[in-house]
């Protein structure tokens, strides 16, 4: 059905329609990118085939959750070859929602959502602080979150 | 249809297996919650109406797209008083995916996505470093991207 | 006697005024805030029921005892999880006036009081870098003090 | 009234129980003391004339009044030659409740006490990033106050 | 001649050989890789056709003609978006023999062979901080230089 | 043949003729230095014994050859005193083209050419991390390398 | 002889003018204060009495003697309490002229004078990393003495 | 009367011994180095006029002149091309003894010696902070000098 595992414009234009409201109907892309909506399917197809596209992710607003506070953790490993055993461990936290292993000062970089500072002490107390291989964590809190949202492919 | 504005365990666990794929259907969720489908739907109406769930993102796998780069900016302000401006400039360039207003080192905190080094260099040097009321900016690369997800919540 | 455990304007209004000086009769209280020296006195007891109200604090000018040294320690500790155990041989040392866990740079955050250089050294380290998780310290000395006061209350 | 204004002893033990405790009653100070209830409210008063002991401060449970977040600033001045006029125009600011000049990295050391993060954003972005002098602010979010009472004195 | 600009094994083969020690003659290279010298004379030509080879450096013992500081240098500049600006008036300086824009704390990095520290104080302060657009610069002296070469290409 | 081990005026001019472009024949260069051929010819033999010129260097560009990042690292060592140990490990990793100890923030300052960010993540954590005695490193990432050449001599 | 040990004015000036210049004749000096030259003998007896005057030093141009590196430390200890040990330890390495427990970053300051980066390099690798406590150094280089001498007296 | 401006091993055997201690009687010195006093005298003579000593320093204990306060300062320059002038201003401020243009963190490296905490801040803020040119000062406070000597020469 997919013989020709390749992107194109059509492919780019309905993703990129996507990527900016992940509930838009097939109709409205079709209509938009001047296809028909069977073509829309088709080509969503591929691209899930192909590992473009990996699933959808609802977008919440935590703090109608009671979810208050936002922050970023720069980790400092006790030794940088043990990113991965700390990843790991990490991931096992359920207030983490991103792990970054990057450049820069940090071995690693994470964002965490908790409902207010008391949950945050408890996170960073009683999670964070008790895996292995972590030497000192410097946290930032989120005071506003401005713009968060897919890149703007290049057609 | 919604008089009671106020969400119970229900909603809760509903929300919860969303968050973790967008794209489970109705049918399966209103038999892991012991409710109807009908329910699920009310159910979300509501979380929607509430301003609890805001839409819905795709997940994409950017390096096959060709978006190889990955990169954290630090970005300090001439003066902090300047965030709302420095921060509506930045929201016009597409490559920026997140923009964070933090505590710590850095006033503000933005996240980019691009093909490769040539095209950080240009995002940086004719996009970024253009925008009025930005000293200086710090990038950290990102090697590995281990957690992408949404919090989990407790129910 | 206070069977509705809930603050109202009457209470904070009191608690403003006793917040920027502690010594105010409650005559003069009363007067302020319109209401009988006994609605005073209940009031302050009920507050202090519910833990609002924890006690008062002498305000002393500590270079008038010869005490000429202010310092602040920021606290790296040898691993974020031994926050408790530091802070708990911390306060046993009675230079030390405050005992803060914080985000940012360092783990904990100190005050201390002393008379002169040579009793900060002493202080510095005969007592604290004898602390058991302490890696490093750094001190800042404060060259003024321009205010210690109470939070203003918005009522 | 007091002919000779030095302090001795007694002095020191009388204002170290209120160091304390400011609620202590001078009957109870007298007989720790061994002297006269007289002799604890002559001793007060003498070290008040000296202006060793310049009032007393409500201790406060914040939190219970809706107030969840202490921060300490760290401010950079645009030039340090600034501090002053600086401090003034802080000390306007209701939400802040100590203004420290210090050696160190930064020029100023303040500590805020706010409801929550939207309110600790509205303190900085729209009061303190407004005074004129202030180039750059960080803040550290306090996740727990172990200590925070008075020095104890070598007696 | 060269109808196909394409590299293979061949080409790198002789290239590493060339990148490990550029005067190593190319009957040498030939037999090595098991081809006629003609053949690496035709390779090479081909490879400065495609602009891989860009021409060859002497390597010098500094230190042997009386240059015996190396330092690296991190310069910040007054806002990012001078950097090639001031990139272009650093490489008028005989002094400076790498001049790199890079992620990180500083917009750029240099490298400095100078005499002695009298000279590289002469270069600091007469040259490169009379460059429009440089506000600071941080310098790190070289103590060994263990290392320096051309990457080994795999093949 | 060379009874004087000395340097002087002409040897300097055709050095850095040389230095300038290392593949410049002889026969240009003694027309621009005034003296004969051989007269070149034996300079340069005498440089070399007298360990000036220790060879050449091919000039690539790496991105034609799929290497499209460079990198600096700033190494933390465990202990200063490693140095030697760990200078002599990281020599052996292929993709490190020069290693530099020196004052300032790091212990050893290295520079990387790697084909994209993949491989960079690979060079770290599986080579360099491995190394024993490095603590922690900081990657900064190249995005323009505008001057790499040799020192500019004052004849 | 001494039986007052107290300090005036005289003692002031008389010291004034040989922490100027230490080897100004008595004669002078009891000329510029109008007192007798044993009144200047006199008083200098007492103040090296009382410790005051502990000794003198020559004022060397190193350079002359071919020392040409001047280098601040920076030193972080594994651990602040170790000062006293490391303190003793440097004490004998011959290069080392001040050490200085400080606040602020480090926890030792110390001025080493050195022939050329080579000795340097020496006295860093084979003395200074050498001694047990030490974790890291960070130094910089004097590239100007502008100012060496004593404070100048309030008189 | 010195036509041989070099310098031997028996002037450095003497300039030693003054160099650690600049009181020793040429006699004492004689009698160590094997030479007459009159050579002693000759030799001291000669390594003035070469400039080698430059004069001679009292030592004093400040903290017995009520001094109590060792500062050093590392000073930023509002750009680096101004250190000639700034440290040509610092110079006027008695309290500073001694000023260093270093590579490293800071443009400028002052030590001052100031009464106590009131004496620093004035100096700190009334005159330092005066001065054009600087743009931020971070201040270690020094807690003990264990070593403040002459470089031993090596002989």
């Amino acid at each position: 059905m997919n013989p020709n595992l390749e992107i194109d414009n059509i492919d780019l234009k309905i993703l990129s329609l996507l990527m900016e409201d992940a509930n838009m109907p097939y109709t409205e892309i079709a209509k938009r990118v001047y296809v028909s909506g069977g073509t829309v399917h088709v080509r969503m197809k591929k691209m899930e085939e192909m590992g473009i596209v990996t699933g959808a992710q609802l977008k919440i607003d935590h703090s109608k959750l009671g979810y208050d506070i936002i922050a970023f953790l720069g980790i400092y490993l006790e030794k940088s070859s043990m990113y991965h055993e700390v990843a790991s461990q990490l991931s096992n936290i359920p207030e983490i929602v991103s792990i970054h292993y990057t450049t820069g000062m940090y071995g690693i970089f994470a964002k965490v959502i908790c409902k207010d500072t008391k949950h945050l002490r408890a996170v960073l107390h009683d999670k964070i602080q008790k895996v292995q291989g972590i030497q000192r964590t410097e946290t930032s809190i989120v005071l506003e979150e401005s713009v968060e949202r897919s890149v703007k492919l290049e057609i």
